[in-house]
């Protein structure tokens, strides 16, 4: 059942993403063309603390509103998805974390990215000493839910992306955070 | 805390996606630049039988691999989510259903596009009379799986997408497909 690849093109390179035409042969022998926009892997963090997570309010240029997302951000070069979640969940919220576990990895749009998200419990939460500082184009506002709170929002629309609505089904499941 | 968005530039366009360059204005009045991947909206099913659900094993050019997905596939223009759900159950494995309800619909991937999927659960599943075709670069083969089994498929890797997480997290909650 492969597609086995005959030649691959760069069409588009931006700042965050680019795209490749990937030119594949069908099991059948036929040929067909495939774009492929490569992303850089992501990290978020589902913090619990008693019982309500964080979240961050920020605009999305991507749909042009605001949204209600876990704290999440892109993985640097060579750091470690552990790594890029502690840096993220210290940057947009001030916090960090004592105890981490991770949740899942996946790919978030597999049908035309090979963006992937690494998701990860933090729990027994305190403000960081040494706060770092939000990306300089980046404005985000944290906000404590408790889980039927945060399920309202998604019902409202503020919550509305993967990432934050498998962070609820995780949560929502027996033992995790309790 | 909203961008101004000043001016919106297509950088790359394809036949499955498009590119578009934002610039915006920040809250601090800076300029920033935004890239947005357009995507076609999708629609997936978390098709139940018994205690089974029904997943696809297919090539993905995206990543270079097998994977085992729920059946899923774009919204035609003018296509509702629902009929789009039908017939990409109808297209990928043959079966229909006689009973449906929406379990999420959501941003695929929003820090880089506006890519959204539709998810339904569908019950009550019998072979189609009328068997739409496959499309014609598409080669998927049905699989039944237990949730437990599902389980073991995220653990071995061939289940690794969000729309199938999602799923197996609302297959697993309570009272659905009970």
């Amino acid at each position: 059942m492969d597609e086995e690849p005959i030649a691959q093109q760069r069409v588009f390179t931006g700042q965050l993403i680019a795209v490749d035409e990937l030119t594949v042969k069908l099991p059948n022998n036929t040929i067909a063309q495939r774009e492929i926009v490569r992303a850089q892997p992501a990290a978020g963090v589902l913090a619990l603390k008693d019982d309500k997570a964080l979240f961050v309010s920020q605009f999305r240029s991507t749909i042009g509103q605001m949204t209600l997302e876990i704290p999440a951000g892109k993985i640097n070069q060579g750091e470690a998805p552990l790594t890029a979640a502690r840096r993220e969940l210290n940057e947009e919220t001030g916090m960090t974390a004592m105890k981490w576990q991770p949740l899942a990895s996946y790919f978030q749009s597999l049908g035309f990215s090979d963006a992937t998200m690494a998701l990860f419990l933090a729990s027994e939460l305190h403000l960081a000493t040494n706060q770092l500082h939000q990306d300089p184009d980046e404005f985000v506002k944290g906000e404590w839910l408790t889980l039927p709170e945060a399920w309202r929002a998604v019902d409202d629309g503020r919550i509305c992306d993967s990432k934050t609505l498998l962070a609820l089904l995780y949560w929502q499941q027996q033992g995790i955070g309790a």
